[in-house]
């Protein structure tokens, strides 16, 4: 039905394909999802990751569970197990009680639970269109851009969020270049973001995490884009770690700071990013690296660790945000205005 | 002579040995430094780091080196070759000019040569000790205190510049805490700093560098302490990339943020930071990491790069300095103390 970067769909065929993101960029990896079960799992080990794209992934996968004739209460435990599975993504969230709503009012009706999983997918897709189409606009021909972790074809399955407007831009035959920022511990700038970069032919050079300030202190940064798992409706959010700093840099040396996400992102029970949940991940990520591409521990074996998976931006750093089809300035947020939105 | 932590010298027997720090913390392996030569290429694989430290071992091996009866005239070519090893570090070439001035001098009196060697070695012990007792007065007892990069016992022959001074606070019976940056690429925070906070027994927390923002929005770092490669004589001074983006954070936080250095890290030749060359490495060290430890790449193979060693932190984000046996606060500094001191 669907085949771009990092899911296959063929409902009718009940075969749910996802790309491997763990063993990216040396290898195209496709995992066969075989049930919700082994979509947490996946989840989990990040292979797919990027708060839009799990919470497709998790979608069809109950979608496809769910023609082998599951029971409600059945559906409702294991949809709430997957709802668990990273608890910093709204996204997910979003798209679970999505699907919990449509199982419930069908009385489990296989079709249209596929629908609504479809339905999200598409969605995502349009809504990726949308951020590009007006978050392009804020680039200018000649833009030397930073961005941080991965927010391409990878983590959505449309064009992507921030990466997606910064392709989109490339495209549209504005001369960019980006600064990749590797992004520890995971790594999904260093092994996504360039993968996908280079895929798309756009100019950039990868850089160490500790080096944005003196890029910025050089002049050599216009301005920075990067997604969001989760909005306030005061506008601040929470994103990949390591998001904070750049929002900081920013403010000090006057480097516009824009975030990109689908509207599915906000978090309407989150009146400010002191109610965002933050994921602590395994101390083994921060003592070396591993993944499919190989394993290294370089700091004592119990060296202490803190590992937080995200960091939460207040609003006050934020220049701008495009949520779906609408620009919101930092004004804007601060006077309501994504509340009005979202509720209108 | 003398058997420190990071370096071993027996100058009558005509061996020096140099712990090689590309294996730890795992490993603790010796080298025995046959020539000058092999010292630029021990100094050029990290093998021997840290400011302090290569200008003494360098110092001691042309004073080995000598004893072999060599002409002044190589022995100037050799000592230029060691002088450019490292470009950014001062007190190496200090450190040299001071070994070419007596090798002059003296017309080659290698017992003269090898007593100014010993001199700058046990130099180096005095001004650490200098420098922690100076600088442990700025610790309070409860302290949680953020490092960056390696600045101890690795990195001088005396017990250390920044991490000195903190292990000294923890000796004298402080109760402090050390949140840890892992520093990549090179990871001198995740494997150095760690190994010698273990040994010393001061508790600590490793974290990427991408996180220290978060912890100081969330009122976790009373202090930043951290080294220097090249102090300017209006306080700007170079240190390992990254030192600038904390600069900034602390800024933003009010979080105090002092440098420790031994005199000998101050150029008088640079009025300000604008002077001081950054050493650009491979791009190799971006793309993954490698070491004795073992080899990863994890971006694309041909992932265009920026690899800065260092950066540069203007004084006007530094609230103080220890220099030596002398503290100076931003206010002295910008008031040209550092240049009145340095004449006297």
């Amino acid at each position: 039905m669907k085949n771009l970067k990092s899911i296959s769909l063929q409902v009718l065929d009940g075969e749910l394909l996802i790309l491997d993101q763990q063993m990216l960029p040396d290898t195209e990896n496709w995992i066969s999802v075989e049930s919700p079960e082994h979509m947490i799992q996946i989840i989990k080990q990040l292979k797919v990751r990027g708060a839009p794209l799990i919470g497709v992934a998790a979608s069809l996968s109950l979608a496809l569970w769910s023609k082998k004739g599951e029971t409600l209460s059945g559906f409702k435990s294991v949809a709430e197990q997957l709802r668990a599975s990273r608890p910093t993504a709204v996204n997910l969230m979003n798209a679970i009680d999505r699907m919990v709503a449509v199982a419930t009012e069908s009385s489990m009706n296989p079709q249209q639970i596929a629908d609504k999983a479809v339905e999200i997918f598409e969605e995502d897709v349009r809504l990726c269109l949308q951020m590009a189409q007006v978050g392009e606009k804020l680039i200018q021909d000649g833009d030397s851009i930073l961005t941080h972790c991965n927010t391409g074809g990878l983590a959505t399955v449309g064009i992507g969020t921030a990466l997606g407007l910064i392709t989109h831009a490339h495209r549209t035959g504005k001369k960019i270049h980006v600064y990749v920022d590797e992004t520890r511990p995971l790594l999904q700038g260093g092994r996504l973001t360039t993968w996908e970069l280079d895929k798309a032919g756009v100019p950039y050079t990868l850089i160490c995490d500790n080096m944005s300030g003196s890029l910025m202190a050089e002049g050599k940064v216009d301005k920075v884009f990067l997604g969001a798992d989760r909005i306030a409706m005061n506008g601040d959010f929470a994103n990949k770690i390591g998001t904070y700093n750049l929002a900081v840099l920013c403010k000090h040396h006057g480097v516009p700071f824009y975030t990109v996400a689908p509207q599915t992102t906000i978090d309407p029970s989150c009146s400010d990013g002191s109610g965002i949940p933050v994921e602590m991940r395994k101390e083994d990520e921060v003592r070396g690296v591993f993944g499919d591409f190989g394993a290294i521990r370089w700091a004592p074996e119990q060296a202490p660790c803190h590992n937080p998976a995200f960091d939460v931006t207040p609003v006050a750093l934020l220049t701008g945000m495009v949520v779906g089809d609408q620009f919101h300035s930092q004004e804007d947020l601060m006077a309501g205005k994504l509340n009005n939105h979202f509720n209108d």
